[in-house]
């Protein structure tokens, strides 16, 4: 009665007969083939991890950044592509600046969230300065800090958001999850939170975790991105 | 005589040799993806209930907002896509104060839902700022209070709407559209609406309810979401 | 010789070998699956009625709007796609509060008509502020009393108009325009024309009347859209 | 060696192999179904005379304009889609306007009949305030009175247009085009062209010519569209 | 290796695999449809001489303008579709116009031509005023007298000219062209000019040559359009 | 698990699988066609040298321009598509103006050979105001004079230059840059350079060099196109 | 269940199901096609080395520019498109200039880097005054020395860019990335860096190397393209 499900997954924003939009469900695979990023919510503030494919020995660890700061009190892991969240992450530095500068306080960690997903929701739409020509190829782990105490938010290619307690997201992210599930509870330290980060991290990597392959960071209430002899120390812990 | 129907469904907006526009019937599919919400007009207010689908025990459920405020007079449930809705209400809210900054006095209702349906109307207009490039798929239940007392509006993605004195949308509407037939008659008082709304979303759910997986609103006269201690006395009640 | 038909009904303004515009076509047939809608015109002023499609108990009748007032002297039935409509009215609304400000007296019913179809007849024209990408999907009966008298028009997708003086337009329009040939002349009281309307309307819907399920409006010289009583007496005549 | 004509026939404006434009041709299609007319000129002035089709008794004869006013020296017959025939008209009444207040004097029939083909000329230019996404599918006969008396032109969707003595389009314009080319001589007097225009119409016209299914007007050297009672006396002379 | 010719033909601007643009070469193929036109140039003057089809004893000859007036130094004779070259002559004429009135001289031969095919280059470019989104139909044979003398172009729908000392175009070139080269010197007079240009038009027409169905203009150095007397008086000399 | 190579071709600006721009390649097909230009730098200056295809013996041989002046320092040889050369000579002779203009020195060779080339790189942008749809099918070869004495530049359609001692484009390209490789050397007088381009040309042409069928142009250190006297003098050498 | 890879290669800017976009990765294949280009990183600064394709004995070979100037302090090699690299050093010396401008102080390393990303991720985009409506085909070895020492980062056609110690682009990547992990070490001196850089291009290049066809620049701290002697120099210590 209907076409297959291909005919209607190359126009970039078409839906197909049973309502689906395809376009973003790719770009929801371009997340899967991503490298796995891991966030927890303890009431002292919120852990990020992520794994850094290093394919070179040539490369210098410190220049891929798969976690980046956004304001003072948020930061973001990514997976996904890269140069996308790239885009993104430089919008929220704008929007959390133009909030400082125009009410003299932080934005929330929500808003913050909510302006993201609504850059990355209006792609297709050819008159916006900012927007793409197709989806935004890469999903966030938003931490932040505010007002309403520490908070974690994810968000995906179709621009909705969801606020968790923990969340992995990338290649890695099924078992990622199902671990979180059993080792998470809401009175984890932070110090535990790093543990089971890094723990679940290193189930689902290939190789050996060392200060060059994976990156972590807190929002508690700063952010502050580990050196590698805070790396060090954590993964000692394991 | 014909092309098969599926000649016509994927220009955005483009009529078949019935005279129907394929890519708004696919977003109404998109609809009966979405989880159920029901709507309930009483003398006293409107009473909103939604399901919310808590996929993993890890997400925080009052993140999962499936029914938002648009002014202290109007709430809406919703079901579909969810960043779509999402624009929908931002467009409402702005409409609503910029009415209340114009003129000195809350929109009216009907006022607002033409507003909404205004600009889901005009999706595949290149040159206008806030319409999309396809239909919004997304229906809204929308409730309020003004000088004519309450009132409840449907809206669906052909930019349609409709007054009613209860009504479901979403998976489970088909069954639920029939309880309510059955039960609701016009004398109801606003806590036998609760109760009723309640009783059909356990119908249609497939989960036990909880204060974790629904949400339940009022406009009498004002929007209020019920806080979890106030869904779980509605439970308490079937 | 020529490729089949079928072939060119695409293309949203796009000739057919024999020099038919499919999409204006298929936009017609929009019409034939919308509700049935009747004017006539007497020297005392002109009558629309309506039927309304109640899907659901639940549903306000009076929220089901298929006549709807453009001017104090202008009112219209309309069927088809009602947020199409809703566009034209609007669109004429302001056109006639525009010349009553611009030229202190009433816009002239052919006038407010030619507006409408100019706005009908560009569609497809990306650069136009409230032209839509294809076709509008519907027709109207615009029923009026200026100057000249009372007169009653009839648009069509095409963006073209005739002036009649009795009209139906619908699904049931076939038949119906039968009957008004029987019944229709030109020394028909009003009151006499509402009866005729009336009872073709019956003779076309599946259901029995009600004041539930059609709406009578008349101007003469000003719009007046009957209320459930005034319609209840107009029955009781048949 | 080539594709078949069929391949190059839907691009609005794309040469096929042998130097054709279809979309043209096709508009040309679009006269041949449309109603006839006749255009004859003398010295005392020029003669329109066109056939109305009314499908129905109810429809007002006299609001289906075949003959319109452009200026009050210019009018002209048409055949094909009347809304585009509007758009034309309005655009040649604006022109002839502007011309007579910017220079004090009407503005010649070719340079009316040439700004009209310059809007027809440019359809598929996305920039051009009136201009369309398709050629125009009309043909006209402009009939005017200037300092060079008495002229008849013929446009076609081309843009191009062509001086006439005598000249018939829509329908019946073969066979009309034979008569005229018989009895046409450039001696005629007005009266003699009315009498050889509607003899020629009634040939071609199926039903029996009254009043209500002819429009008769003249150039000489002002505008007139005949009155019922003028056109019965031309009836009454054949 | 390559798909065939036609896979390449329809995009408007595209190159084929061997280097070329078939939408151009089906333009020229517009042409060889077109009616013969023939310019001889000698040291006197330039002769231009057409064929004009009368398709119907009702039409005006002198209505069918295949020679016009560029300035009073510049004229040129067309064919293909007559509309294009009203266009391009008219935009001719504005550059003229100018050139003289920002200059206080006339615009040289040259420098019109190049200005016109600048016009007819650019085809396919959706911003420019003029351009058409198709190439132009129609090739002009250019004839002028300006400070180097007089001088005769030849344009054709690529945008490329050419200089020469007599040229044919239209459906009978080739034959004309052949011609042409035998009775073609230097030494011709205007008169032994317009004697050739004439008895070759008559070789290709299948009518009988008359002042209705040729024309004939000479630059020397004004622009000149013969009246049917002179027309006469050449036809006389064969 | 490609593609044939075909399917990528006809998109302006698409990669293919193996990261090729088949459109350019097209367009350098397109002069493969041209007829042969030849360069030589010398320590006095460059040399250019073209084969003119007189088609007809009626045409003009001065009027066919394959030699174009820049600027007074300034000459270019051109193969392909001769509009398209003249847009970019058109646009090189504007910047040089300009440049003399705004710093009151000549524009270096180099600098304006980069100003054509930005304008060739950027076809298909459609915001561009001299860009086109489609790549330039045309090679240039530069030649000039500047502080940093003579120098001879080689484009194609590409967007791409080289800078040459010595280098032939067009039909005869392959044979004439192997004759060319053989005969040039650093020292060659100006005159030697002259006899070496005419030999190399008459080599590759079909038909006897005469004065009418080649140019011949120079820059040391100003631009002189040859009169057929002086490409006489060098004939006469050979 | 998908269609085939080659389905979804076309679209420029579009998710294939597996979440990847085909035409940037054929893109990097234009890379493979490219000419050798090695960046090594010490701590007297960065050396970059090239391999220049001298196709004819008859071109110049400092004509073939592989690497250039940036600023002062910044340098790139390229490997790809050379005309489309141009475009982005185009761009990179506005930005670095107007820094300087703007702030007094040089621009680092890593802000140029990332504002030629940010140009390079935006194609497609029809309304960016710079960008390509396809990605760029070129990679970038980008060579500089500023407040925190010298940096050596790698671009790709996605916008995505890594910091590295020492990379090799084009052709002969893989073999010289093997012979770069094995040979460097962060204590190498610049002259160590030189005399690798040129070894490895040695191994990959077909032809002997000569000042002729391979090109070497520092940067340290300043950006410098060595003379032919310079090289000639390296060479004989290889």
């Amino acid at each position: 009665m209907f076409l297959t499900r291909t005919e209607y997954d190359r126009g970039v924003n078409t839906f197909s007969p049973e309502g689906r939009l395809f376009q973003v469900e790719y770009a929801i695979e371009a997340i899967k083939l991503g490298s796995t990023a891991i966030g927890l919510k303890t009431k002292e503030g919120v852990v990020l991890a992520v794994e850094k494919r290093i394919t070179s020995p040539l490369l210098e660890p410190s220049s891929v950044e798969k976690i980046m700061e956004i304001d003072d009190h948020i930061g973001c892991a990514m997976s996904g592509l890269i140069a996308d969240a790239r885009t993104l992450v430089e919008h929220a530095r704008v929007e959390t600046q133009n909030h400082r500068f125009s009410y003299g306080e932080p934005m929330t960690i929500e808003s913050t969230t909510q302006a993201l997903c609504d850059l990355a929701l209006r792609f297709g739409e050819g008159d916006e300065e900012e927007s793409m020509s197709r989806p935004f190829g890469v999903s966030l782990l938003i931490a932040g800090y505010d007002e309403n105490g520490p908070s974690l938010y994810y968000t995906d290619p179709s621009g909705t958001f969801w606020q968790c307690n923990a969340k992995a997201i990338g290649s890695g992210s099924e078992g990622a999850d199902s671990s979180l599930q059993e080792q998470y509870n809401k009175e984890l330290t932070l110090q535990e939170a790093e543990t089971i980060a890094l723990s679940i991290l290193k189930q689902v990597m290939e190789e050996k975790v060392t200060p060059n392959n994976v990156d972590i960071a807190k929002v508690s209430p700063s952010y502050h991105l580990y050196t590698p002899a805070e790396v060090e120390a954590v993964i000692s812990r394991l």
